[in-house]
């Protein structure tokens, strides 16, 4: 299927404050809104965080596997207080690493004016270091 | 190099239904198809996998490797009876976990037409909970 | 924020050659350079590596936490003989793997004509198998 027109590019920042220090919370509900709002028939939508230490993955919505993923995080890239990175002043080089193992970013396809997602497929804003406002952005290009 | 056009954007979804519950299939033909079909000369094409247990990668299309991936994706994320993720009857929180650890999507440049893919990168498609109808999109925009 | 305009795609190659094996080469500078000769105002930037054994990484440039970063790759993908790639004469099957672990490429929004990275943000070519030859791509859409 192929489609022609003129380009349309859309932004759009949201800014999270976690109560917890590492927390998934489900944005496709605002993602799919920004999709409507750009006008965007057919395109790429980036959804990236803009920080170091949290990160945007696509998941299922089932809290027995958000625990499962917390617990693999968290056996591969601990918390510890010796890390190098601790020698500034910081206590969050874990989280580094967690973004760094599941990527910070998805880069997803509209089409038909919405989001091209898998039935099981949602997007979590994963927070690694909380408790403080961290933002993302979602940048849309299409016709 | 700068180029200038009208925007066309090309839409395609492929079904796997693999015989092994893991497998490795080269895709490098199918996506190298997908651009000349679009016709579109330069641009980035998406290759997404639509679910939580199948991934997109680039590598070398070397059988010892793909063993040590293999081996290496089970000693990260192994197969284990007793994720919680398990509790709803699900028995494949391990494919959720290696979809995580090696990312779900690749996305490519598209250069005088023809996918941009250094010499020994090749597309595969990962599966790690197979024997069912899956389904990737490949999604090019450009001019 | 949707803008409206021709679509304009840009392409950049750069080689790297590093002194030793494994490098962490900050290259934020050279892609703010390609965004503004791509005179593209909003889009999206695409840098990737050629190569099966290099990465494109998001990370702080901090020298402590490069550290961190560099023992938690060979403690999660170590450099070991006996991988089943070396009986080809190679003997680098852990940098395919730590190009996996922390995936091939990074897509950044451009913004009001600049790449619209997070305050810490900044990116990093991450060699794993040095000392020759080795090229990135930077492809830049938008308008």
């Amino acid at each position: 299927m192929l489609q022609e027109g003129k380009t349309k590019v859309y932004t759009q920042y949201i800014t999270f404050n976690t109560k917890k220090k590492r927390e998934l919370i489900r944005i496709t509900d605002k993602v799919k809104k920004a999709v409507e709002k750009s006008s965007i028939k057919e395109g790429l939508c980036l959804v990236s965080s803009m920080h170091l230490t949290s990160s945007i993955i696509i998941q299922d919505d089932e809290e027995g596997l958000h625990q499962d993923i917390w617990e693999w995080l968290e056996q591969l890239a601990p918390f510890k207080n010796n890390y190098k990175h601790h020698l500034t002043g910081e206590d969050n080089a874990d989280a580094h690493l967690k973004n760094l193992l599941v990527h910070l970013q998805v880069i997803l396809p509209v089409t038909n004016g919405q989001l091209d997602l898998g039935t099981w497929q949602e997007i979590f804003y994963a927070e690694f270091d909380g408790r403080r406002p961290k933002k993302i952005v979602i940048k849309i290009i299409g016709i």
